[in-house]
């Protein structure tokens, strides 16, 4: 954990103050991006989370017009879910109430696990520490905007409301959000909303009504052979006609002949590990990979975000990242990729807007928005 | 070491002796096979090796006739290669000279290396106890062989002459024959002999004048692409052709198309690794493998004994240890392969009626030959 990343966010509202408020954002991303968790390990990630959530509120509070005899002041209530790895935060506004329950809830979702890749960034000064867990799909990104979110968002409370975020784990292929739903964190949510960075425009959103990302399945494919010398390969039968060579380019035709031109389906190959001598054919040779298929989306990738919009209503949209002639990779997953920061103010600006949406109230007035971002 | 494994080898020439005596070398074998060494690492191999051959000589000696003034006794004398890991044993008959320089010397050599492979052997009671390294090219066999060779040597030995032992490392692609020519291993030799085992019907001799293996080389190739999300291959232009899976079927097309009927060659790709994470396509493959070319030849495979040959005349021929019916792989470099001890009796009995012709003496007369190993 670096000093700068669990380092005060007091802050007042001026302008230069956000500024630094951002660059105390872009430290704690960097810190995140440095020191990565695999999925349902993200324990570290979790503490780094409550510690600075907890303590850093932008400041001055205020609450928004409610008879002061009935008001329980502002509370940040942060429940861990052990089990999970996951975290969830409810920011509560003053109750006129004795309980909590059946307070509207408005849930907002950042994911919090790296890709089991080894970072290949050449000059990154917060380049994983970490061999084979790196930040290359922005979860650092996703998690930061949450934690600035929730500063901005104990500046301003509407009475008798939550709004709920979830620090979840391991999106990436192994259902973190399927184990929240059972693990009860989004018990009492009315709406959830969540974005992923994408490589488009810095700046544009993408949404459309429906799905806008894939289904997503994971395969694995073993090639299994008697092996032996590699100058007798007419002696291991199994091998005449160079199985996994062949597979891996016939994958390639189950897309582009099997599936309708209006629709789409992506068939790619991930790992392909085999052999130990270079003068021996192996016995074993594994290859594992994804299949997306979907028609007509804005982003052809996929999302256990999904599972939480099965239970309750919301919305889950792309925020463009990529900045014309940068030489820093921004796509997805690849081992030379980092999460812009140039999104977050306005990102947090959007979780910001929905929440005074959702609630209909207002908890920064349009100069105050402004002053967080302007396009 | 298993106390099988250097347990004494002292025998009468008895039938039943050698017997047991070839129970012994098939345990001392078994010792190897166990307890394997990679490249140029075989100290705890040649240790054993020096034990065992300077230790247990087949009894009783005899000396063939010479004026006994002139005799001084029989001398098996080993040095270590130290720098390369390899082991010379020279078996001196008595001398009748003040120095051993100049005396007819004819070599045998034996490989220790095994290949960085893991034993997949299903029930071997003797299998491999270290991963990624394993006899799967039958050298503990070879070494055992030039063990008994040995011992029976000791019992008959000529005047004025040397017989050589060269334990060589390093066989399997790090040309532990050159290491051993530069140790000057081979100083003052007059011939060199050598054999490998071979998937051909057990006890069949393979040979002809001339070259008899191929001439083999390694290459690698690296895939490098940037690399991205499994689902936006697009997006990561190098890949759009699906590289690797082409490489891997184009490669046979060089032999097919490229080589004239008359001749052969074969490359095989050995070991293929890239990739980390499902969901991603990686920045870099790397594959190795081989290539072998050479005509009309008994087996295409190479072995850095023509190293040897280069320095001096001798022969290298080809010993079959394949049974018919039987469960046990015998293909070199298959990870489930091992050394068939039935060949070690005819093994010796064609080392020693190579040195007995070579040196043109009688070391055994037929009946004790026949003694030792009969079709």
């Amino acid at each position: 954990m670096t000093s700068a990343g669990i380092s005060s966010f007091n802050t007042t509202m001026a302008a230069p103050v956000h500024a630094d408020m951002f660059t105390r954002l872009v430290a704690l991303r960097c810190h995140f991006h440095e020191h990565p968790e695999l999925r349902f390990q993200e324990t570290a990630t979790q503490t780094t989370f409550a510690l600075t959530s907890l303590t850093n509120p932008v400041s001055p509070r205020r609450t928004l017009p409610v008879a002061p005899a009935q008001v329980r002041p502002l509370l940040l209530f942060a429940s861990s879910c052990l089990s999970s790895a996951g975290l969830v935060v409810n920011v509560y506004g003053p109750t006129t109430t004795t309980t909590r329950d059946g307070l509207r809830c408005i849930a907002f979702c950042g994911d919090m696990d790296t890709l089991p890749i080894t970072e290949r960034n050449p000059s990154l000064a917060y380049a994983s520490r970490i061999g084979g867990a790196a930040h290359m799909c922005g979860h650092d990104g996703h998690m930061t905007l949450l934690a600035g979110f929730a500063c901005f968002l104990q500046r301003a409370a509407l009475a008798n409301t939550c709004v709920r975020l979830l620090f979840q784990p391991a999106e990436e292929g192994h259902f973190g959000a399927v184990q929240m739903i059972k693990d009860r964190c989004i018990d009492g949510v009315d709406e959830l909303y969540g974005y992923h960075n994408a490589p488009f425009s810095l700046g544009s959103v993408h949404d459309k009504p429906g799905a806008i990302m894939s289904h997503g399945s994971k395969f694995t494919i073993s090639v299994n052979v008697p092996g032996g010398y590699s100058s007798a390969p007419h002696q291991t039968a199994v091998t005449r006609s160079s199985p996994l060579g062949t597979i891996v380019v016939a994958l390639q035709s189950i897309a582009s002949r099997n599936v309708a031109a209006a629709e789409s389906a992506i068939i790619s190959i991930g790992t392909i590990h085999g052999g130990e001598a270079d003068s021996a054919i192996p016995s074993t040779m594994r290859m594992t990979g994804t299949g997306v298929s979907e028609a007509g989306l804005p982003l052809c990738a996929s999302e256990d975000f999904s599972y939480y919009l099965q239970q309750h209503p919301g919305c889950f949209f792309m925020l463009g990242t990529v900045e014309v002639g940068e030489a820093q990779n921004r796509q997805l997953h690849s081992d030379t990729f980092d999460f812009n920061d140039k999104v977050l103010p306005l990102a947090v600006r959007l979780f910001l807007e929905i929440a005074q949406h959702r609630l209909a109230c207002e908890l920064f007035s349009p100069v105050e928005m402004a002053a967080i971002y302007t396009p």
